[in-house]
This record gives structure tokens, sequence and C-alpha cells, in this order.
């Protein structure tokens, strides 16, 4: 594994950079048996894709997905999946500029030192477009994971700078720009990024992901854990700088009799633990938030370096996202999906259906 | 891999539980060459052993540990690298009242809905005991990434509660039981804990764990990012329920002009990601928070459920800590030294060592 | 991993099936800084695709291979690089009769069984299809070896049938369509190829393929051997039934004295090992055998069973190869590139390029 | 994973040299509620420790074993199970003359390279004693196959030199010290063991290794095929040439008609196949050979070089098995039972217990 396969069981391995002629996936350890359209990874993808709001780049990818096997029948069959994504919009420019100097808090300068040349072009394969193949993946992960087990991912934004989205409406998440889980915090977003576009500058967001029917014994204890593997998923994406399970980092002012979730014969109580407990599923709802930073993409004059060590002045003109938070909940609900699926059939294989007397699993 | 080994390149497989004869480890893929002693090992098992002050367990464990392998003349061969730690304080108690009903927030509920049996016995390998040869499998990793990189790793302290530690002196990190950097907190840290331990309750805290000397380039983009994987190793430490790089979930009311870390001819002019772009370390200090929630064994009271599923009330007794996070120091650094020695060897597997025209790189 | 993987820092990961819209393959792994041309992996396709003689399937195949990402300017970036081959030629045909039977010797029965259900068009994954990618993949690696470390890998066939065939000379291998380094043998080849076509039959094989410039040092003591790597390589291509290294079976009834490899300063005096001691390579040529069973595609009556386990006579009819090896030379090639690329890589990662005082390594 | 890790769901980690304190072994992914008990694994460790007749090394070891964790009440808890078999016989002795030389076909002149440095007493770890550990660990496999699917592995001779040993009797395995199944045939074989060590030589051996009970549909398709992973693990044996399944090398020479077993309502006619097809078992029994090439260690004086590659002779003197084949049996049938434990696990995972119409399976 080389840094571009997750999973052990169920495994997504991607490819494919901004600039290059297509992106591409191949999906392993999907159950056979499991119903698969192209239109239910298209639905994912459309709901990440640019272009959709005056909030988020205007880059146009269509973002039209092939899936190029392991289907029989609108079923998988067992086998690896391939996808495949052509790009569409690589838009002909002069790269010269970034070719030669580092963007602050971009990529580029790590990568230059990592492997001695980079594909500048678009930031190559540290573009927030390598993303699509997730989002792809993570659709077919909700299928198995609904079919198989009953589970379903959601997600939504909770911040964006200082505004504070309450999760007052599932069905209210799709209807807006935002993935914002309360209508009446939309119009501040909207002027709060009108603002900022205005000032050519960016801003961090923080989103919550949350799977339902999670039956208890998903996960493994010391570092296979659900929450650690939850923790690598999320961090994984770009511009993730913080990431949390139930109360997250609010537990360290906390005492234990205010944290624990007690338990009735009816369930659970509370969920402070954001259902993982010894790094195995509770049985309640796993809830688990991250933090992304502002992009780097601004339009605000900085200092940096070029290649040759000297200074220089960088402005990052183009297209691109003054909240990558924004168009990023698919992003973190495929992500949770794919380690789910995969700790879901380590379960199933090593451990088998396990059924003891237990109460109702609720809160 | 089923949840017990962590790392590709460099490994560390661990085994024991609590009140089991013996914990063992085998620490796989250290280059040969690097000078190991029992003494620099047992340093850091001391450091995290329980019974060292009044604010942590009074369970004597020696942790005395032997190296079984894997070493010849004071240096490791390449081979394996056995390692073990017998039980001694394995106090015969009566468990029924355990083995019966779970304790909230510990892991019994969900390890009896995984496994369908559990050794109850002092938390069986949910244990903190679990811990002690992540301890000693990190001073390896400490050591190689010292003499092979000029690495080094450290740890500390910064909030218990509503007290938080600044960074003032590493040097007083190891001179109190808290590993506190700043000694002027240190008697409120210690009333806090009298009063906690008086209240018969628990508290949280947060740590941070810092590596100095990581040149740009290592990590890998996409999934195995080194900041996923430090995200992964430390929310693999029980009790972690937030983790985070640099600026942490502070980076979302951040703007993009504020965050963003120019570059000068001298090196970087501020550290708001923690030392990682794009996955890829830069160059810069890594720095890494966790948070950990407060323990669930507490003398209070509290509602629960048995095996059958019928209510029940339980009080954990035994000794037990009043704030994991008081000796959780030495295992954060070590799971971030075993995450950076791991991504070391891949870099140098992968892409040499890269040396391209670059700027000193301080900050 | 889900089986559809191989190797650890060096990884290929492939997808596709007979008689699906493409095959596809993501290469993780390779080093920056590589050449790689689109013609470099096609020349090697070439010598796989089917139709090119008269003693292979007459299938036809163009087998043109898209890079779609990975190369910028000719050279590898050290990213993922993704790899598509539509597939031409699907002949429609009615495939209701092999649906409801299970053709021996396939793998259609166990299919069925492992999956419940199967893509039975073309025999699906389980197609030879499918390592039209090992042999893109494979010649990558070939050009890293090359280019890295200065190592080559050759292929040849030793036998089909009752004929064998020595190693006189490598250029004659690839001026026939056995790819046999005896320019004397291809009469009587075609004349043993034309008879099994003749008699509506199939015929084994056994191929050789070797490698040179190995240096000493590559291959993991105990799991992870390097010929144990390549013995799963080996075997993991289609039709392999035997799988050796160095003297092979021949070394039951040798005597130590007779099998050992003397040392002089100037080298080894012989190479009955076949470049691997103790798991690790000698420096010596790297030599292994396998051995490939007879197609079970055949078009003489055979006793079956259908799905529902009634009696039932099968007759393949259709395109195909009457000696599967024929056409295996470079798919076992690539499977012996890709092993020791991996090996390569976690060498260098783990140990660095280890130098001490030796003699020259030649034999 | 750094070489000393075999598996995947079901992993077994192993340490230790000929010469250090002890041998280790973490044996994870064990489900939970198998029954082991410490005499299962000492009765294979028994069959496979040295000393046991005249034929074989008279190094004195009782390969004690310790189980430090992962049961509890006689039943695995699912946890990481550690091994522990301290070394008895460090008998002291002069290596100074190991230390400067490279005995030939060792491995010390792969490892000296490999790591610039060895610990040559005893072979260090290429020693045939670290197979002890493999031993124990496919005792607790053995058990899981038996209780969890039903799955028996046996094992035995087949040939020493040109004397070959017929599959008479499988009671009779387990009463001659060769592991032979011909009773007939032991006094041959006795007497050429004699012989070879008057003449202070040694010589190879085939073995061979079965399971019954494997139902169809274990194994993946294309890389981690079963039959490949078997090839791994038996090549992975000290002193292991060749590798085959079914019919082996003899299929070079097979017609398709000869070779396809044909399927009836009441099962296979035949098993040519060795109960594999397409990488994934059939339901017929898996049977497997494996080739073992003479020991080095040959008290015949060889020509050789010392670690300034200036020339030498050497002469291995100690104890040593002069039939490496003749106590190989148990290690062979631990590790056929290792790589059917992980894809039971693997299969169970990913596909569920998969039921379909099918006739008996039994040939």
């Amino acid at each position: 594994m080389s840094g571009n396969t997750l999973g052990r069981l169920f495994t997504v391995t991607t490819a494919g950079e901004s600039h290059g002629p297509a992106l591409s996936c191949i999906v392993d350890g999907v159950p056979a048996g499991i119903e698969v359209s192209l239109e239910d990874i298209q639905v994912d993808l459309d709901r990440r894709k640019p272009g959709t709001s005056k909030h988020v780049t205007q880059r146009r990818e269509d973002d039209l997905v092939r899936i190029l096997s392991g289907l029989f029948e609108g079923k998988t069959t067992g086998t690896s999946i391939g996808l495949l994504i052509e790009n569409m919009d690589q838009r002909s420019k002069d790269y010269s500029k970034i070719a030669e100097t580092f963007r602050p808090a971009h990529a580029d300068y790590a990568y230059q030192h990592k492997y001695g040349l980079r594909d500048y072009r678009g930031g190559g394969r540290s573009s927030a477009r390598e993303t699509a193949m997730r989002v792809a993946a993570g659709a077919i992960a909700k299928a198995a994971l609904k079919q198989l087990f009953g589970v379903t991912v959601r997600g939504c934004l909770t911040r964006i700078g200082d505004i504070r989205a309450e999760l007052k409406d599932w069905d209210a998440v799709n209807q807006n720009p935002f993935f914002c889980p309360d209508p009446d915090v939309v119009p501040a977003l909207e002027a709060l990024m009108v603002q900022t576009r205005k000032d050519k500058d960016s801003i961090g967001a923080e989103l919550m992901v949350v799977a339902d029917g999670v039956p208890p014994g998903w996960g493994e204890p010391v570092f296979d854990r659900l929450d650690a593997d939850i923790a690598h998923a999320l961090m994984g994406i770009n511009a993730v700088k913080g990431v949390s399970l139930g109360d997250g980092f609010d537990v360290v002012a906390q005492k234990g009799s205010e944290h624990r979730d007690e338990l009735t014969p009816e369930g659970f109580k509370t969920n402070h633990s954001g259902g993982v407990l010894g790094g195995i599923s509770s049985g309640q709802q796993i809830v688990a938030r991250l933090a992304l930073k502002p992009t780097s993409s601004i339009q605000i004059p900085g200092d940096t370096i070029d290649v040759n060590g000297n200074p220089a002045e960088v402005i990052t003109t183009g297209r691109h996202d003054p909240c990558v938070g924004v168009r990023a909940t698919p992003i973190a609900e495929a992500m949770l999906a794919i380690v789910l699926l995969d700790h879901a059939l380590r379960q199933r294989g090593q451990n088998g259906h396990v059924q003891v007397t237990t109460p109702n699993i609720e809160a």
C-alpha cells in the first residue's frame, strides 16, 4: 500500500490529478449481490461537484462517472469495481509562475521536497478534485451498508467562521448550498461568504457526520479501533486539521460523572461518547466532527520563496473555493461510510454476527 | 492485520491483558545497526508506570521489560524484536459483580457484543495496562529516529479541566507528576486532583506532542497522509476523543490570510499548520494535540444494566487514575514516534533522500 | 486488501472482466522521476495479446492502453498511475448454456459457490484477459528496476508437453510465437500445436523467468521472503500449478555436497539456489520456473453438472488458447518484476543501500 | 508488515533467534470462543522438536510453550494471543570462525549484505528454530479450522532422495520419525539416513500436505488466490525450493482432456487440480507438495570466502539435521492451516456463508 489505498477488507484505491486525462478508482471487497446503480453514485458526485452555487469554485466539471467492471445485471459480483471520470475542464493557462514559486500553505513545497518534481498544474494530486472518487466509492459503501446492515450515513455543516448551525432538520441539509441543517442560518452564511469573497479571503468550517443503525461490536481494540480509523479517514480529507468523536475536545473540562453515558434497559441515556467505547461501536449513533482550515488559495498577496530559495510574492488567481468546507460534506460522509463497511466486514469475518441478550439500543 | 498491529514498514504488534500472565510485543522493521539499550526502554516505561505519585493509580507494577530477540551486541540486527513484561500485581479479588454488570462508558458492553464473551478481570485488553508495550516500542522508534534522522519527539500536558499550562520550559516536564511544562501551574493541578479524588470523580485532560527535525517530505498524499496517520495513532490511545494538528479546531474561525504560513528564505514565518501540508511534512515542527476524556472508573453510583438487560447500579471501586491524561504523555510520544519512523522508512524506500535547493527551514 | 492488489510499497491493483466495458489498473508506489512511455507498456502488451499467431486464441483485442495519471512530462511523479484498456471484442453470443452449466476445471463452479452469482460471459474476472493489466503494470516495474537498480527481467518457454527447449539464445525468444529460446525446437512445437488443435484438446507448458543484476539483500527473512513472494506471484497466474526456484523439485534427490553453491573471490561457482538464500537475494541471477496446466476450454465433450446439480455434458466452443503457456511469458516476467521492485523499495527503506566488502558477484 | 507477519485477518507475527533469550509470537485475529489448550499446541511442538530420533539434530530443546494472553477459561477471547518459548540449549562455543566466514548455501552471505551485520550464533533468525513458533501458531489455526469449519489439515513425507513413500496409511505417519505414510518404506529411509550421516552429507526431501473439509469458495481471484497464498506460505519454509498444487509440474505433459476434473452429481470424478480452481477452493481435498533442499550444514569441506572477500575453506560442525525434510511435516501443516483460516475468515467477512444448490462434493 503506497498511500492511495484505504481499508483492509473493503478497499478503495484512487488515482488522478486535477489536470491529467482522468480520475480512476478501484473499489475492492464489495460483497456480491449488492444493488448498485450509476444513479446512486452520480447523485453523490453531483452533491460535491463544483459550480453548483456562487459560493463555490466556478470550475466546470460534470463529474460523469463510468462503471467499468464488477457489476452484472445491476448487482455487484464480488470482484473489483473500476470507476472512471474523465477530466473535462483542463483550461489551458500559464503555469510558469506556480511552477517556480511555492504557494504558502499549499502542498507545493512539501511535494517538491518529497518527490524532487511535481505536476504543478492545478495542484496535481493534492487538488480537491481527487476527492471526487472518494465520493463515488463512498456511494457504493453506503449502498452496501444500507442493504447488508441497515446502516445510514449522513453529514452536515455545523459552523463557518463564527456562525454556528444547529442540527434542526436533516431534510434541510440538501436544500441549501452549504449542507446547513438549520434553514434560519442560511442567510447569514450567504452574507459571510459574499463578504469573504469580496475580501478576497477564505474562511474555515466545521462539519458533522453521523451513522445510524451501527450495531455494537464493530471496531478492533488497540490499534485498529473504529474511532482511530474514523479519525484517520476524516483527517485524510484535504484541509482538515482536527477530528473528534462525541463530545470531542469538550471532554477536557468534563468530569467523569458528567461524561459517562449511563445505561438503562431502554438504552443509553446520553451519547457523550459518540457511539464508540474502547474503540468498538456501542450501538449508539456514531457522531464525528471535523475542522477544515480556510483554503490557502486567496487573492491577497503573501510572502513566499521560489524554487531557488529567493523571496517572492504570490497571489493565487483562478477559480477556488473561498470555503472548502462548503463542498466537503459528501466527502466526509463517504469517508465514514468506507470505514464503517470495512469494519462491518472484518467483524463478520472474525466474529460472525454475535447475538447476546441485550436491551434495546437507542439514544 | 487484525487490530493489534500498527505501521507498514515499521510495525508494532502487541498482546496482553491486565490480569493475564504477561504483556508481549513484537517490533518489526527496525533498521539494522540502531543502538538500543534496555535502559532506554525502561526510562520511558518508568515515566508511564502507575504508583509514582498520589495523583495516579496505586496499582503496583514494576513494568520491567525483557528484550527477547533482535539485538546483538547492543545493536538492532534488522530482525524482529521481542519484548516481554510479566504482570506482577494480579491481586485476587471478586470479579463477579463486573462479570455480570456493564460499567457505564467502559468497553465492557462493546466487548461483550463484539466477542460474545470477555475477560472481565481488570478490563482485559481494554485496560490502560496495554499501553505499556506501546511505550516500550516507542522508545525503540525514538532511538531510530534520533540516530538515523536526528528527529526528537517530546510531549507535555497542556490542560486539565479548566487549568491550562503554557509551554514555558521543556525541562520542567519531567520534574512534576503531570508532565506539566509550566512549574507555576503545578500547585493548581495538585489542588484540582486532590479535590477530584475527594469528590470520587474524574476529570479530562489535553496533551501536546511535538517532533523536531522532521525534514520535508514524509507522508503520502491522499490516504496515508502523515497527519491522518498521526490522528489514527493518537485517537487509538484509550480515552482520546479528539485529535488535531497545528491550530486544530481554531481553524474554523480563521481566515486564509491569517492561517497561511508565509515562507521566507529564512524559513516559515509561522506554524499554524502544525508541520504538515497536503499530508506531507513541511520541515516545520510537527505539533499535535489530543483530548482525553475523564476516566469512567469513578466511585459515584451510576445507572447501568446487567448482562441480562436488567437495571443495575454500579460503583467502580479499586485503584484507578482520576485523570488518565496524567500518565498519558509517554504514550502519546510513543505513538507519534512510531508513526514518524514508519513514514521515514517509507519515504526513504520510495523516494530516497530527495535533495532540492531549499531555504533553511526553521520556524 | 481484497485480493486484487499485489505488493506492499509498490502496489498493483486491477479490475475488469472479459466482457465488461474496460480493464483498469492503479499502479502505486512508483518512485518519482522514472521515465515511462506509452510505447514501453504497449510493447509488452503486444507480446501478450491474442491473435498474433495461429497457435493462440483468435479473439481480437488491440489492448491499447491509456495512461490516465501519475506521469508529467514523461516522468513518474510519485503519485498513483491510472491505466485503462477498453474492451473491444465483446462478441454478442448466447451464454445461456454457460450460465446454467459448470465447465469442468474452470473457475465457474468455485465462483458460483463463493459469490452466489457470477458474470458468466467469457469467464468474467477469471478470464486470462485480466492478465493484460499485470503486463502493463509489469512494464512500469521493469522500467523502474532498470533505471534505479540496473536490473533486467526476462522470460522464455522451456517446455510444452514432452518437447523441451534449452536456453540457447535470448534473442530468439521474441522471434517466434512461443517465446522459445531454442530456434531449432520451434518446428516441433508448431507441429505439436497443430496436432493438439486438430485433436480439439489442449496441453501444458513450463516457463522460466530470470532477473539479472539483483544485488544481494532483497527479501525479508521468515514470511516475506523473496522466494516466497515470487512463488506467490507466479502461482497467482491463471493455470499455474507449480512454481520453483533454482533446481526446484530436483533438490529432493540431491545431496548437500552437490547442491550447495560454493563461493570464491570471483563469485559463486554454481547457481543451484536460483539466487535466493534464506529468503534473501544472494547477488546471483534469480531463476524461477512455473508449470501451466492445459487449458480446460477444449472441444471434447465432458461430464459436468448444471447449477441445479443435474448431470450435463459440456463442450467449450469459442476462441480459446490450446496452450495457455504460449502467451504467458510476458505475464510471468511482469509478475517477477513487480515482486522485485517491491522488495527493492522495501530494502532501500529499511536498510538503505548496505555496502560491505564483497567479492565480485557473478555466476 | 516487515516480513515477520503472515496473514491478513488471521495473522501470525514471530520473533526470536536460535541463540537469543527466547522465541515469541503474537497470533491475532482468532475468533472468540475457540477452545485452545496448552496441550494442543505442545503436541505439535513435540512432533517438530529436535532430538527425538537419531535421524535429526541432537540439539536439546524442550520447546515448552507458555500462553501469555488471549485465552480466558480455556477459550480464545478474540484478542491477540502471546506465545513464548524460552531458549534452553544455548551451548557456549566459539563462533569466531562462522563470524568471519560465509558458509556456502547458508543465509550468512545474504544477511551480511542485507543488514551490514548479523547475529552469527547458530544462524540467528535464519535458524530452523524460528519455525517452532509457526508450529505453535498453526496448532491454534488447526483448532479454529476444526471447530468453526470442520476442516482438518494433515501432512506426510512423500520422498527422501530416490525413496518414494506412497500414502498408504495416515495413522502410520506419526508412528515413525519420518512422518512416512508407508511403514514398509521406513527401513529404507533409515538406511539412507544412516548412510548420509556416515557420508557427512545431507539429502533433500518432498512432503505433501492436505486439507479435508474445505468448502468451495475460499480464496480470492487474481492476486490473493488460495493457491498463491499456499505457495507463498510453503515456499516460506526454510530450504523449500519448489511448491505445487494437485498434479504440480506433471501438468506440463498433460492434455486438457486428461487433466480436467469432470463433475457428476456425486461430486468430482478426479482431483488433478488439488482442490483449487481459479484461485478458489472447489470443495475437493486441498493437496499441496513441497520440495526441500539438502541442508547446507555438512561436514564435507567446501570453498567459500571470508568477510573480507578472501578465499577460505569451511566445514560445518555442530548438531545439524542431515535431512531438514524429516522434521518439516508439522511446519508445513502449520503453514497450510494458517493460510486456510485466514481465507476462511475473509470469505465469511466478505461473502457470508454462501449457500447454493450443489451436489455432494467428495472426490
